[in-house]
Formats: C-alpha cells, sequence, structure tokens
C-alpha cells in the first residue's frame, strides 16, 4: 500500500514537472509569463494571489484568514480586507468571488475545499496547511498537506474551475457557505444532483456601509465526476427558550444526508464525497451571477461547458497575454519586468464584469434588472481610480475606458447620481469628492468620445450643484457659499481640495463644450482652497464654521490612518500639494518656486510621504513644475519603485486600491505621469526600460504605437526631450501631442 | 374627520350585516352551515379556526401565541402546538400553513399581518387584540383592534386568500418570515414586483425530532392592489467579533426599501405600504407548495387567478357541504349538529393534498420529485388516526381512504416503508406501533381494494419480520422471541400490544389472501399480551429482560402523559382492554365476563379513563362483548359525549389528533363504532340523532345510501336492533352487512 501510494505520488510528481517545462517552455518570454499574482498578497496589498480572468466575475481565491492559527492577521479580530495574506498558513478554502487591493472586507465567499476521510464541516477542524504555491496569471495551485491533495485553480470571466487530485480513498468536496470575508451572513443552497449544485449567498455592508443594500451571489456548481454520496449541513442558531429541554440537536450541526431540498441559514454548506480507489482527480466549475441562478447556469453553460480546466487555463492564458502585450518592454531586469507585468495585471481587474453572460446585471437602486449589449463594470473605487487608473486605460484600452464611462452614465440613469464606491450595483459613497466626473472629463479630452456627454455634463452638473439631499457632495452648501467646507463637516479640507478638482475638470469640459458660463464659475469655484491657506504654516488648515481656523491644530497630525480634524485618511503634509489644476496658484501662495520645492521637498526629508494612500502620490512628480529642479522628480520616482515596488508578497507599499498603486509604477516605470487629473496631460520623468510599446487602439488613436525610449549611452537625469526627433521643450507632454506623435526618446545626461 | 370615519364604519358595518343576513338566508339548514371552526381552539384541542378546504395544503389561521402578551399559553414558554389558543388575546399575524390537532408544534408559518401608520416589524409590537371574530368552513373574519381594519380569509385547497379593509391613511401588509410556530428556522424570501412575492420557508423538526429532515415550504403571493412602497426586513444575528464596533448597524433590523434582491435569514419578512385616500380593500392570493416557486405559482393561478375572494370562498364552501352533506342527520338539538358536523369536518383536514395542482409533490427520503395522477395524501398521524378516522373514511369516502392506501404505498415504494407518522414527506417516526398494517386490512376487508394489495401484504411482512434495521418496529426480535418487548425498550407493554394488533391485522389479511402459514404465525404473534398480563393485578405489566415483572409497580402511575415504565402517554388501566382483536382472550384472562366487567367499569369509576387519549377511547363500547351489560356502554357513550364534546372553544376534549377524537364523536352519535380497528366490524350503541342517512359511494358500495334510525317513541336504552327490518341479535355489526342493508333500526326500550 505505501509503495503503491509512493509510486502514484512519485509518478504525479514527474508528470507535473514535465508539465512544467512543457509549459515553460511555449509560454517563455511573453509579458503574460511575467505576472506574479503574489506581489501585493503580503503588506496589506489585499490582492490575491489566485486566478481571475481580465476583468472578471468570478475569481478564486485560497482562504486563509479564519482560526486562530491565522492571529494575528485573522479576519474577525482586527480590520482585514483580504481573503488571503502570505504569512498565514492554515487554509480553510478557495473563494470563488474575491475584491482586489481593497481596503474594507467583502466578498470572499463560496468557499470549495477539498478533504480526506469522514466528512468535517467545522473549518477550524478540516482545514491544513499547504505547500508548493504556484501562482501564475489565471492559474494557481497548492498542495493541501493534511489530506494530501494537489489543488489546481482557473478561470474563465464568470466561472471558477477547480482541479482536485485526490489520493485512493475516502474523499470530500466541501462547499462551505457559511465562513466568507465579508460581513454578511445568510446562504441558500439546493442540491440539484450528485453532480450539481445551485444556491446563493448574502454579501454587503462593504466598508461597514450600508447594510440595507446586502445583494445576492448566486452560484452553480458542477463536478466532473458524480459524487457517490452528498449532503447539506446546517449550524442551525442555538435556541434559548424552554424548548431547548427538548431539542437534543439544539445548536448543533445537523447532516442532511441525500438531501435534495432547499435549505437556508447562516451556516451552511455542501458536502460531496467519493470513495476513490486510485488518485482521481475531480473538476468542479462554479459559475456565478448577481441576477439569478439561472444566469450563473448560463454563465457556466456558455463559458466552460465541454471544456476541461486546461482549456478554461489556455483560454484566459492568451487573453490575459492580448491584453498585456499591449505594452512591450525592453531592457531593466526579470524582476522589472515582473514588477511591471504584474502591476498592468492588476490594473485590469477592477473595475471587472457584473453583467452575464446573456447581458443582464442587477441595476443600482431600480431594483430592476438590466441588460448590456457591452460591458456593464462594477468595482468603481473612484476616489482611488481617477487619479491614474482611469488615464492608464484611456491611454492603452480607450475601448474599455469608453465602456467604463457608459456604465458610470448607465449607473446616474438607475441610481440619478454618478458613481462615487460602486460595487456590485449597490453605491456605497465610502470616500469623499466626486471623483466622476475627474474621470469623465479626462476621457473626453483624451478624444474617447463616443458616449453621451451631454448626459455625462448633466450628470456631473447635478452633483455639483444639488444642494439638498445630495449623497454626493455632502457639505456643497458651505462649499458653495464659503468656498470650503467647515469643520462641521468631517475631513472638510480634503473634501474641499476633492470638489476643486471636480470642478476644475467640470471647467473644463464646460469650455469643450462651450458653456462659457459655467466654464467661468466652475474655474472660481476649483480655486476656492486658497481660502484654507494658511500663510504661516504653508499648509492647508481646516477653518471653524465662523471662519476661525482650527485649534490647536499640528500639521502632523493624522498620518498612518489615524483620525484627523480637517483630512481623511492623511494629514496637512500629505494634502498640501494634492492641488494638481493650479499647482501656479499654490506656487504663489508657497512664495514662488523656492518657497514651493522647499515646502514640497520637506514633505519627503521629514518622513511625511506616504507612497501608499492616494492624496500625496502624484507628489514626487511635482518638482517638474519647477524650472531646474526636474531632476528631484527623477530621483524620487526612481528610489520610490525600487523601495516599494518589488517582486515580492509585499511588493505593493499598501493596498492596491483597486489597482491604483500598480497604475501609479506602471505610468512611473513608464516615464510618464498623468499629473493632473482631467487635463489630459502628462509629467515626464525618466523611464525605467529602454524601450516601452504601446500599442494604440486603432478606434482612437490614427497611430498604431506609440514607444517611449530611453538613451541608453548615459545614465543621469533628463537633458532633453525628443518628441518625434524633435526637441520637446517641456518636462510635461499633452496626450494628443504623445499619441499623435509616436516616438518620445528620452536623452539622459 | 371623526365623524367621516365614523361614517365609514358604520357604513360598512350596516353592509357587513346585510351580507351576513343574505349568506345566512342562503345557506341556513346545510350541513356546512352548522361547522364552528371555534370548537378545539381551547384545551388543548389544537385546531385552528382560519378557512381550510377540504384536505387541502394551505390553510390560513389567526396566530395568537406569541410574546408575553399570550402568556401562559404562549409558544416558547412550553410545549404549544397550535397557532391559535381561544382564550389568547394578542395577534401577530395570520398563519398561511398550519396542521390541526396536532401534539407537537409545527407549520405556522408564514404570518400575514395588515397594519396602518408607520411599518412596524417587530412582531411584540405591530401586534394587536382583536374582536369579532366569525368562523365558518371556508371562512374567518375578525377586526383588528389597533389598526380598525377588517380581515377576512378564505382558501382554495393549495392558495390561502386574504381580504384586508383598510381605512384612509397609511397602510401596510407585513409578510412575517421569520416568527413561526415551527421551531425550524431560516427563510428566504425576493419581491419579484410590487403586486408580488415568492420565497419559502424551513419548517420541520415536527416533536423535536428529524431536525436533518427539515423541509422548505415554497410560497409565491400576488397582491390585487400594486403597493406604493414596498421592502424587505432583516434581523441579522448580532455580531460579537471585534468588527462590531464598527458596525453601527449590529443586530438592528434593517429596513431594505424597494429591494427586488434575494433575501434569506431567521428573521425576514417583506412589508407592502400603501397610501389610500378612502376605505379600501387589498385581497392577496398565497399559493403554496412543498416542491418549488415555480409550482407555487401555478397553484395559485390554476386555483384562483381571475377570481375574486367571495368566488373563491363560495368554491370552497361548496366543495364543503358536499363532503359534509354525505351524512345528513335528523332530530338532536343545533347544538349536536354543531359538534357532528364540525367533528366530521375535522376528519376531512387530515390527511390533506401534499402534491401541487400538476401532481408533483417530493417523496420520501428519494430526494425526487414524484407526480401523482390522483391524490398524494399527507399527514398520517397513523397511531391515532388507525383506530377510527380511516374507518370513518372507508364508510363515507372510500375514494380518499382508497387514495391514502395509494400514497401510502407510495411511501413504501420511496422510504422502503409504511408510513408510521408521516409529515409532508418526512417520516417522524414518532409514536409506537405498526398501524399502516391495520389501516390497509381494515381497508381491504371492507371491500375497497382498488390497490395493489400484493406490495402492501409484502410491505407489511417486511415490517413484521426484518429484525435488524427496523425503524418501524424497534425491539422486534424480543417480540418475536419473547413474546414482548422487555423493558430495555420504552412502552414495552404499550409498544407489544401495538405489534400485537397489527399482527392481528396481518393475520386477517393473510387468511384473506390465501396464506395459511402467515395467518397462524400471525395470529400466535397477536396473542402474545398475555404473557405481560398480571394475574394478581388483572391488569398488563411490563417484564424485564430476564423475564421477571418490573418493580415496583403502581399501576396508577403514568396518567396525563407523564413518563411511565412499560407504556406510551397512559398507565396500565388505559391499556389494558386495548386488545381489541382478542376481547373473547382478555376476558377468560381477567375471569370470565363478571371479571371483565368489573375491571372495566372500574377504569371508570376511579377516573382512569381518558376521553382525550387513544389507547383507551374504545373501552365505553367494550361492554357490549358482555351480554347483559351493552347499557353500560350506551350510558358510558351518551354521558361523554355529552362531557366532552361540546359546541365550545373547549368543546374536544384534548388534541383532536388531526381528527381522530372528532371521528369518535361522529361516529358515537350514529350509535356505531369500528370497535376492533383491521376487522371489518362495528359496536352498536344508541344514536345521537332520530336519523342518519350515509350517502354510500357506488363505486364501492351497491346500495347508494345506508340509514341508521332511532325509534323515537322511547328513550330509554336498546332494546332490538333491526337491519332492514329484521331483528338483528348482536351489538356488533359487520361492514358489509351494514352497507349492504340499507336500514339500521333502533328500537329503545
Amino acid at each position: 500500500m505505501f509503495l503503491n501510494k509512493f509510486l502514484n505520488m512519485k509518478l504525479s510528481s514527474i508528470f507535473c514537472a514535465i508539465l512544467f517545462l512543457v509549459s515553460s517552455v511555449s509560454f517563455a518570454q511573453e509579458p503574460v509569463d511575467y505576472v506574479n499574482p503574489i506581489i501585493g498578497t503580503s503588506n496589506y496589498g489585499a490582492t490575491f494571489p489566485g486566478p481571475i480572468a481580465p476583468r472578471g466575475m468570478a475569481s478564486i481565491s485560497p482562504f486563509n484568514v479564519a482560526g486562530p492559527q491565522n492571529l494575528p492577521l485573522e479576519k474577525d479580530s482586527r480590520w482585514l480586507s483580504n481573503p488571503y495574506v502570505h504569512e498565514n498558513t492554515f487554509l480553510t478554502g478557495f473563494s470563488q468571488v474575491n475584491l482586489s487591493g481593497v481596503g474594507c472586507p467583502e466578498l470572499g465567499v463560496l468557499l470549495l475545499m477539498p478533504t480526506t476521510g469522514a466528512v468535517e464541516t467545522d473549518h477550524l477542524k478540516y482545514g491544513s496547511t499547504y505547500s508548493n504555491e504556484v501562482a501564475k496569471a489565471g492559474y494557481y495551485s497548492t498542495e493541501i498537506d493534511k489530506y494530501n491533495v494537489k489543488a489546481e485553480f482557473t478561470t474563465s470571466k464568470r466561472v471558477g474551475v477547480s482541479k482536485f487530485t485526490f489520493p485512493k480513498g475516502e474523499s470530500n468536496i466541501l462547499l462551505n457557505l457559511g465562513l466568507g470575508l465579508t460581513n454578511e451572513q445568510g446562504a441558500m443552497v439546493q442540491v440539484v444532483s450528485s453532480s450539481e449544485i445551485e444556491g446563493m449567498r448574502s454579501v454587503g455592508s462593504f466598508c461597514y456601509n450600508s447594510p440595507e443594500a446586502a445583494y445576492p451571489v448566486y452560484f452553480v456548481a458542477k463536478f466532473s465526476k458524480p459524487a457517490d454520496n452528498f449532503g447539506v449541513w446546517k449550524k442551525p442558531t442555538t435556541y434559548k427558550g424552554v424548548e431547548a429541554q427538548w431539542m437534543g440537536y439544539n445548536g448543533k450541526t445537523r447532516m442532511m444526508d441525500a438531501s435534495t431540498k432547499m435549505v437556508v441559514g447562516d451556516s451552511i454548506g455542501t458536502y460531496f464525497s467519493y470513495n476513490f480507489n486510485k488518485t482521481e482527480t475531480v473538476e468542479v466549475k462554479i459559475g456565478v451571477s448577481y441576477v439569478s441562478i439561472e444566469n450563473a447556469r448560463e454563465n457556466l453553460e456558455q463559458e466552460t461547458s465541454n471544456k476541461t480546466f486546461n482549456d478554461v487555463y489556455k483560454e484566459t492564458y492568451n487573453e490575459w497575454n492580448k491584453l498585456l502585450s499591449r505594452i512591450k518592454v525592453e531592457g531593466g531586469s526579470k524582476d522589472d519586468k515582473t514588477v511591471f507585468y504584474t502591476a498592468l495585471y492588476h490594473t485590469l481587474i477592477h473595475p471587472n464584469t457584473l453583467n452575464d453572460f446573456n447581458g443582464e446585471y442587477p441595476e443600482i437602486k431600480t431594483g430592476k434588472i438590466g441588460k448590456t449589449e457591452g460591458t456593464r463594470y462594477t468595482v468603481f473605487s473612484l476616489w482611488d481610480t481617477y487619479r491614474n487608473v482611469h488615464q492608464l486605460m484611456s491611454l492603452v484600452y480607450p475601448q474599455q475606458q469608453s465602456n467604463m464611462i457608459k456604465s458610470m452614465l448607465d449607473m446616474y440613469d438607475e441610481n440619478g447620481w454618478l458613481p462615487k464606491w460602486e460595487l456590485n450595483s449597490t453605491e456605497t459613497f465610502t470616500m469623499v469628492g466626486d471623483p466622476a466626473s475627474i474621470v469623465i472629463t479626462d476621457t473626453y479630452l483624451k478624444g474617447i468620445q463616443d458616449f453621451d456627454v451631454k448626459k455625462a455634463y448633466k450628470a456631473m452638473l447635478k452633483g455639483a450643484d444639488q444642494i439638498e439631499d445630495n449623497p454626493v457632495r455632502p457639505g456643497l452648501k458651505d462649499y458653495i457659499e464659503k468656498g470650503y467646507l467647515t469643520t462641521d463637516n468631517g475631513g472638510s479640507v480634503s473634501t474641499t481640495q476633492e470638489y476643486n478638482a471636480a470642478d476644475y475638470s467640470i471647467a473644463l469640459l464646460a469650455k469643450e463644450l462651450g458653456e462659457k458660463d459655467d466654464y467661468k464659475r466652475f474655474y472660481n469655484r476649483s480655486i476656492s482652497y486658497r481660502k484654507l491657506f494658511d500663510k504661516e504654516l504653508k499648509l492647508l488648515r481646516p477653518r471653524l464654521n465662523n471662519g476661525n481656523w482650527y485649534e490647536p491644530f499640528d500639521p502632523n497630525d493624522g498620518a498612518n490612518f489615524s483620525e484627523n480634524v480637517g483630512f481623511i485618511e492623511g494629514n496637512a503634509w500629505q494634502y498640501a500639494f494634492m492641488i494638481p489644476h493650479d499647482i501656479l496658484g499654490l506656487k504663489k501662495l508657497m512664495g514662488g518656486n523656492k518657497g514651493f520645492t522647499n515646502q514640497l521637498q520637506k514633505v519627503f526629508d521629514t518622513n511625511q510621504y506616504d507612497m501608499a494612500n492616494e492624496p500625496d502620490i502624484a507628489y514626487p512628480f511635482l518638482f517638474n513644475y519647477v524650472k531646474g529642479e526636474e531632476w528631484r522628480s527623477q530621483k524620487l520616482v526612481e528610489e520610490l519603485v525600487q523601495q516599494h515596488f518589488t517582486n515580492k508578497p509585499d511588493g505593493i507599499p499598501g493596498n492596491d486600491d483597486t489597482g491604483t498603486m500598480s497604475a501609479w509604477v506602471v505610468y512611473a516605470m513608464m516615464g510618464i505621469y498623468p499629473i493632473a487629473p482631467g487635463e489630459p496631460k502628462y509629467s515626464i520623468t525618466k523611464p525605467l526600460f529602454d524601450k516601452i510599446t504601446i500599442q494604440l487602439d486603432s478606434k482612437y488613436y490614427k497611430n498604431n504605437e506609440l514607444i517611449i525610449e530611453k538613451d541608453t549611452n548615459a545614465d543621469g537625469y533628463i537633458k532633453e526631450v525628443l518628441l518625434n526627433g524633435k526637441k520637446h521643450r517641456s518636462y510635461f507632454i499633452n496626450h494628443d501631442d504623445l499619441v499623435n506623435g509616436n516616438n518620445l526618446k528620452i536623452i539622459l545626461k
């Protein structure tokens, strides 16, 4: 027996090794092969290592954040927003829907788990350590130590595909619908047959907000081999009444063997069991939908029926490669390329697909099922992504960006407001500001105009002007009357700055659309932050309702996400320069170029700069605004990339924020950065790679490609910039100039 | 405003009064009009006052057993098996599926409740007192004091129809899926539109047994007027982790306004709200199914679409009247007729219909959906009903009885065993014995033979002979080897007696089928109770495993359902004469006619007789076995009917036991009683009515009717019995003689 088992293992290991070699050889050198999904799985990056198709609805993540075995990074003992932490060791399943790089716990449900022996449904007992993780774009595998089971995973857009290789003997595949990362509870399940399960799981309450907007994720699971035995378990709530004495089963887990009845509860699951007389594999396909079980089934069938695990993986692999290959980089180390392509990969996860294969999706607020011809995108973490993610999409994936705008406008139709932090058709209204306006303007001014701009403009004005019952812009009355929010509102300075930035974008679009009065009005609104400028401190400072400065005031307060009057997720230093649209005005306030440069450098010198949070992420590029100081930007960007973005689990400086950190490093490594969201322009720094070739979409751009290259004969700071061989006399470049030229060459000193 | 409201009320009162008069006039004198569903709603009768169609799946009961306002008869403070108690005053809704006359809490879910003003979802707060109850067959109405709402209810077979008359202003119709009589928890709901809801509620664990067999009841609710506003509420379990500090909503009820999403949970419900500018009525139809939501919807549409409340009521009224009119009684008081027809009504509730309109039903154990051409019956409380209910069905409703046998055989096909206490396709295996065999034999020997008797016989033998893994007959090894169960098994004497009775029925059927060896074997088995006869006590007494008598032994122990070694729900007195098939043998043991008579009379004289429980309910008729003592039976039966069966809420002596108490009084009032279940014979006592005409089903009986009448010239005990005018020299009559003769005349002294 032992020998036999040993042989089996050995053969399968050898087989895997061969497979790996084959795949390594045939896949080598492709952009997709550089992707390392382990990056960001430590240091609160909050990415997950498992597979997802580009902008997929389904994704699979190993789930290792439950149980005391995982303390201190245990989901119930702290604010933890990811289903997987690289340092943790105790695995309790593989969740089938997940968010990447967010700061609040949500999803991380539908936990599939292979076990062997008698069925055990308590995750604290069935959980296991695991070994030999392999994570690639579209593929993840690991070995589950306790059961000697190899688990492999891939996904299509809406279907997770799991493949378990079991040893001889009793084996089980659990689907735990109780345990999850979300704080929502409640599930429904019904076993359809010995090879199919259907059901739903309640999720929602993102960031502990809007529990009334909790919503279902539906699923259908199909097994490649019919189970020899199956059943449903339910752990009911413990009964406390007089009757408890008659309930021998009170609070105990019930095993509903062979049950094909619909079961609901907070702590339920299914077990599918096998008795194998040799090593066997079982593949489980789980289709998901936010509309219905029927749609989940259709998604499963349309995307994966008659396809093996390897078929699905190959398709997803190719899809990733096609998208990632839109940017080809040359030069740099293998790790540089890994960081770059993994970051690009992380920007292609969210916003993700909400609609089912048949186009249906749940509308926001209306309760209706909408239908789209294209893609209905979801997961708009706009406070983060307005700064660089959408700019990256406009440049490299303009069709996707256009569809995202269309999704945003559909949300406006449904909800009456543009999105702020939309999640699976719930508007969480998390964070502050009016970022949708900036994204829309930025997109439109970059020539991506195949959306209803009039509707967009109307929606923007509504958010900017409706004083009462405006969920997007609380505190708007003070803002319009006084020019700033007062300390009566939380985060009054930060929010004023965000409204200024949004108003500037509205002004730009107004100008473009010939709305001159609006242009003036919103331009004037956009510089009202100046009223919060404290000349003594040379920083922005909160004002009370009576106009006085808020006191006592320490600009150092509020670093590291501690609460701080006037500021959201940051302090006065981290917000002072977040005036991308009026740096000239800010420079004046700060005493001209010198005052500005000194104050900005001080942020870095005093360690106030936080690479991991959005308000200050454009700071490193701001020295470009001071002639002769541009080298500081080049130096800082180079250092920050090296320091914070690595080919390691902690290789993202903090929450990836649905790709915002990743978009930062993608741009930084290419030597351009969208310095002023809303304005179609980039700052120029030193590219990390020798040559970057961006394939341009001919539907939106006249050139086929854009090349950014650096002169490799020197390694100093930038000496000059050539656009199509002609000298470009600026450390900024307009979007049109960039894409209409096709060669940006950086000559170094 | 006040005047206006007063006028409205007054007009509606007058209107109601007129309606009542009209209905009184047109409906007067019909059997159905005597039905008073309030009978049995006190004194633990456990019937419900609301409407049900004959053998309906759906029924509606006012639900007044929740909340401290209803103490001491509050559902969570004690073992309470009914959704409604007549003495209680605090109403929290109207449940849409209910059991009648059972001893364990189950069903009593899908609580519909009209309220006015702001939506309140806590039943302790929204509950109300109520007034002016009107309860008739197929109809119930009451006025809800707190809200000035009139609530009326009727049902078709699978659809509950509610009609609420609201005053001007804000009104709501709540559907509470949390609260219920069952101890099971968990529901799913989804609002389909402003006039439709679908969902399910988990029920099961009858008698605190078999929680793993919990099952869903599905529903679709349609409203005659679209709601102005609607939503779902959910009260989640309170979160106790670290995260509770971030959950401002922790443990609070969520109002999910306008939600059309699927919601699951233990404590959920929906609210449909209206703003009426005058008095308005809303009708709500709730179709139910144990198969699926689709079937619930089809049931609703097939049975009630395009029908008003009054249409449905009229149909159900007519259906009841047709069935109740199968027996016409003359003479007796109005109260006597009320008691009689209400009892007959109560025998026509269970077993009830399980299959949907399309024939589908959940099979037992297989997990499959079966399909029947006829009716799949459910709720077989056979330990109770084998004694008289099925005998009544065989006589008056033989087609129904035949279908019930077919349902029982289908259960055998599905489950491998004949039913014992089957409830909605779960086998609760509650109580003891093997009662299905008795019911089958009794039916067959009465000439109702259009079922597969060979299969039935095989099933009976399996239950009687399979020693290992026999859930029907635990302790069978001892029983076969020793002739009795020992105190190693609970209820050893009672169970031995039940097995004896079942074995006697098997013997009778064996004889009929020409299985002579089986006949002898089972006949011999059927009299083994004699080994438990203690000559000293002249009672049956438990024996230990070593054959010794159980000691100390007090035959008075165990009255009133207290636990008692050797006996189930009773004591030695209440079981001593439960040997219906061997009274001659028992008489011998007891010392002949005199000893038997004295001992039997002692049961009554010492107050050991319990009218409310099954083991001794045939005792009053047993004096017929002693020549010259028959008057005692006549006297006792007359007294017991008068004492225990009245036109009052407490007019049933205890749990109706799905019609067993009611069948007792129906037979008792007709002057015949199925004295020996399994044997096609009746004892004869004095009929209460002057003339009873039973319509016979021509499919099974050659005569059209059977008349039982008494000579009204005298009022003493029975002088003689005439069958078709000829002297009948016995106080017993065979079934064939009874139905083939068509006139049984009782001449009194």
